[in-house]
């Protein structure tokens, strides 16, 4: 096809010879051998931290070196390891400790298991971080989340009541396969899955099962003895209710009472950070306070039940999947980004996951690395995972001559302590703040919190992942098309209904999607495309307005097509010409013109109506509605056929 | 914050005063209340073709009018009916009838039902797809694959041999709730599922289906009695080659006789398209022609069963949703694009429930529009619908008096009639198209056909549609992220990968983003938006290459963004702080402004570093870089407030 012998249509004269003004050339993306864009693609998927790339380019012995930093990341710290970062390390230990402590007989209470467990958790699985893990800031131990997961999974199957060593063994076999789960998803480079939980599903998730641990206190903090194996607030309401005379002022005073200890001690380090250490240190105060009391009292025969039986030593033994692993790696990004480091979620799994292993052939149960704890280990300055020995040094000290003194801890305590920490996680300034920010993401976050609240765990967990890829479904399959109009004095065209100076050209529709095209909204983009035409040649026309003549689709946004948008795009092109109207591209992606050539649409739309950018493709428009040229000049002539000459 | 007051990081003098060029102003869209929103986003969501906007502005009795053509669009084409058009759908209707008959009672043996309910089912619901039908060209009648995949799901619950009553009971059933499911998602505007079919799924699909019903026909061509009721390839060869002794040379040769022919007529067809007449008579001459040869030889004493026992007259009764119906829809679309009037889809999932409602309630089974027939029907000349009526009628005659005839009817010949329609529903030309074009719809296509061929036909439908909501979700969880490069002698960024000519700009990183910014790709983003800086910051820089001090991002193709999206934009903003590098952003969708500003990240950025194009932020990069300035104009400082204004 010659460059002199193209029409274009709906010119006064019928039809007029192709002499644009120069344009850009759009030539086709350079070809790749399709075994070089797979292996890219597969990279791009599973490796896209290229996390090997520091080893390119060295030689032998120093890639070893870095496989064995890269296997031990203790190996990339010890040899630097300082006297100051040891001293700063030690107050940070001391303190985390302090907090293990109670916060380990607490959770493990909670996932009704005996409180002793709480600290063995706190003691093999750090040392194993310290080893195997890349922060230098997560603080290791049991989380509260994970905990009543536990309980609640492991209830359904056995009850921790009847059958306590059956229960232990189970809880053992659940550590057991969720490390394993969790080092083969990082092993895999499957970490990717975690990220489908988004911050809102994070959010309700976490204040659901926040709400849900409180909730469950209230046997601790009334003082009941009987209560429901169920976590809805409606089986928890029916329970605390209908046994309003068993409820015990005693045990509601000592509990209010700490409680609002603690929560003043939390308001008072968040008022002025340096205090920190206060908040830190105030559920041992209370453990130990509350047990003084309960010993000197006897509280125990006024209604203050305490920790006594279930303590002692345990036989070691074997150790279910669970979520709330998840949350140790994005703890630890979140603290490797205020201090600057890299933090390689796939690792970081792998070594959550050998942690578990260890951890279940010794005694302990599921164990993360816990926000809360992790940010008093920042705080208080650590520099390295010493901390976290130190913590498990301090831990070890405990379990050997400090156990007795647990005996007489009255569980009222505990329920404080558990209280005082979830309320924290009960985050409604976001829930607001996602209300202001996207309805969407607010909807999703209330259905994984109804979800958690109202029925369970796993309903809440499965609504919200089910609204968050449905939005992801929905923009692929309703992408919002928009008209562009050119800003005065410029050859940018952007939305009309965005920018108000935006002007119509007369007689041309631009038109921009803004999703890739794929077999899931051909449908819809086909209908919507032509619906603009028709509401734009329905328009009453003004004099000087000319009918609808071009349509220019602004590919921009087209991130990619499939087969189903290629058939689409060739029954537009066959239906705007029967129309009687010219279909132009501007500013085709790379992939979509590989695609478009390959499929022969390029063709059969024709090389001179691909167009670098809208403007020209306008100017082009413009050029055949008002000017008639006979002889193209060379240089027009050259721009086309070479064109062609990419083909 | 004051226009004289903005400092540049990174300038030979250590800060330079503000004073860009001339850019153009990126205001804050419009705002819109929540509820209209909702209700734009619902309106489009459900009702993307705006079916009701030629009720607007119209008077009541005018509205009344149109509502009852909407309902009936029988009211639109009868006031105009003219003895032209009569001529045409009569010529129309006979031929599709001839199409008709042999199908009918083919397709019924498929489903395992008496062949006269194909019959019933060609008279009927024409007549309600006539009245309640949009499309002009689609013939209505029984589907191969809605028949296998009838046969195939009744089969695992009910013999059609031992307990043909119930199975026919069962049937009816089907249809009905079919034809309810249907109607109501045609109601209730959810015919967009059926956009997850895509093409590639439907080429597999369909190919595959159609492959299994061949291989079920080697039954009839081969004169077997005893034939597995699985339809999975390896069933159906062990249940052929272990009963080698059983096959009939008789029935082999009229079999694969009547094929040859029934072929050879559709190549004619192929070629030319004038002849199609030909190929429509065929299947009905090969019927009269068998039975008159049965008749005349006694053919069902030498090895060639006929249809005879179970033709007759069947009680009516009521009558399992099915997947085959979605295709009708697809058919009638196409051949309206073809005459370029338009088909609302979910009115035409209304007629076909309505039309599978009545048939179910007057003996007839699941019927849709066939391509095949459909096709016979256009190239015929049809007009409206009348030409369903004639087939009807057509039909009825044939149920009157010419039903005995079929009692001879070979069974051998139904089976080449439906191999000969079967093998052009395998579309090998479009999956080799579909390996050219695209390799991932390739694998889609190819799990279905391979599900479907040596599984069934639901784990055929489950692979392909998980593997297209698998590329959709991976296209948001991966998105491209590219360097763009200046187009020399131009204001035009594009992607240096793609565009050899384009040049990197000193000092200034380009970074484009291909997709929405989605809980789903967050972590990713984040790990390959600093890849691309640590890659800048090492290549070796050559004496007039500035290390990197600005990363603009184009967010012209970023559609979306949720909460996450926007935390990994105010985390990448902090940590090019530390770094020392100014991100700046270019071009930001409508969408995206507005959620920014919400979350202020708009203000943490900074508005002067927000730009409506990526030349106006490298040229105000450029600035900073070079040139010193002193004083602002009043413009420049206007156009800073001015976008503070907006806020």
């Amino acid at each position: 096809m010659a460059a002199s012998g193209l029409v274009f249509p709906g010119t006064a004269s019928g039809s007029v010879e192709y002499c644009p003004p120069c344009t850009h050339q759009v030539p086709l993306p350079p070809a790749r051998p399709f075994l070089q864009t797979l292996r890219a693609n597969v990279k791009e998927t599973f490796f896209p931290d290229d996390p090997f790339r520091h080893f390119r380019g060295r030689s032998a012995s120093r890639r070893f070196l870095l496989a064995l930093q890269y296997v031990l990341p203790v190996l990339q710290w010890a040899p630097t390891y300082s006297l100051g970062f040891l001293k700063a390390d030690l107050l940070a230990g001391v303190t985390i400790a302090s907090l293990a402590i109670p916060q380990g007989i607490s959770y493990a209470k909670l996932a009704g298991l005996p409180p002793i467990l709480g600290l063995y958790s706190s003691f093999v699985p750090p040392l194993v971080y310290a080893v195997l893990g890349s922060s230098r800031d997560l603080a290791v131990g049991t989380v509260a989340v994970g905990s009543l997961l536990m309980g609640s999974m492991l209830g359904k199957a056995v009850s921790p009541l009847h059958d306590p060593v059956l229960y232990l063994h189970l809880a053992f076999t659940t550590t057991f396969f969720a490390g394993v789960l969790q080092a083969s998803l990082g092993i895999l480079r499957l970490g990717f899955v975690v990220d489908f939980l988004s911050h809102a599903t994070i959010v309700g998730f976490m204040g659901g099962s926040a709400t849900v641990v409180c909730l469950q206190q209230l046997k601790g903090i009334l003082g009941l003895h009987h209560f429901t194996t169920d976590t809805d607030l409606v089986s928890v309401m029916k329970s605390v209710f209908s046994q309003t005379h068993q409820w015990r002022w005693e045990s509601v005073v000592l509990g209010v009472g700490f409680l609002i200890f603690l929560l003043f001690t939390r308001f008072l380090s968040k008022r002025r950070p340096k205090f920190f250490w206060i908040s830190a240190m105030a559920p041992l105060t209370c453990i130990i306070l509350g047990s003084l009391l309960a010993y000197s009292t006897h509280a125990e025969n006024h209604g203050v039940d305490v920790v006594s039986p279930p303590i002692g030593k345990l036989k070691k033994g074997l150790n279910p999947p669970s979520s709330s692993s998840l949350e140790g790696t994005a703890v630890a990004r979140s603290f490797a980004t205020l201090k600057n480091y890299h933090i390689d979620g796939n690792k970081e799994m792998v070594a959550f996951g050998m942690m578990n292993i260890a951890g279940s052939l010794t005694s302990c149960y599921l164990t993360a690395g816990p926000f809360s704890r992790t940010a008093v280990n920042y705080n208080a300055g650590c520099k390295t995972a010493v901390s976290n020995m130190v913590m498990a040094v301090a831990v070890m000290f405990t379990l050997l001559f400090l156990t007795p003194l647990f005996h007489y801890t009255p569980l009222v305590v505990l329920s404080s302590i558990i209280i005082s920490a979830m309320i924290g996680l009960i985050d409604y300034a976001a829930a607001i703040h996602l209300w202001k920010v996207d309805k969407l993401d607010f909807c999703v976050c209330m259905g994984a919190y109804l979800g958690v609240v109202f029925v369970n765990v796993e309903t809440g967990l499965l609504i919200s992942v089910g609204v968050s890829i449905l939005r992801v479904l929905l923009f692929v399959g309703r992408p919002r098309t928009v008209v562009l109009g050119n800003i005065p004095n410029s050859t940018i065209y952007r939305r009309m209904d965005h920018y108000s100076d935006a002007q119509p050209i007369s007689g041309v529709l631009i038109l921009r999607v803004e999703a890739p095209i794929y077999f899931a909204n051909t449908s819809y983009l086909r209908e919507r495309l032509f619906r603009w035409m028709d509401e734009m040649e329905e328009e009453p026309s003004s004099k000087d307005r000319k009918s609808l003549q071009y349509v220019i689709l602004d590919m921009g946004a087209v991130g990619g097509i499939d087969t189903s948008g290629i058939s689409m795009l060739e029954e537009l092109k066959k239906t705007t010409e029967r129309k009687g109207i010219q279909l132009l591209l501007a500013n085709p992606g790379s992939e979509v013109m590989k695609k478009l050539s390959q499929a022969k649409v390029m063709e059969s739309i024709g090389w001179q109506w691909i167009f670098l950018t809208v403007d020209e493709a306008v100017t082009a428009c413009n050029f055949a509605l008002h000017v008639v040229c006979k002889a193209p000049t060379p240089d027009i002539a050259g721009k086309i056929t070479s064109g062609h000459s990419n083909v």
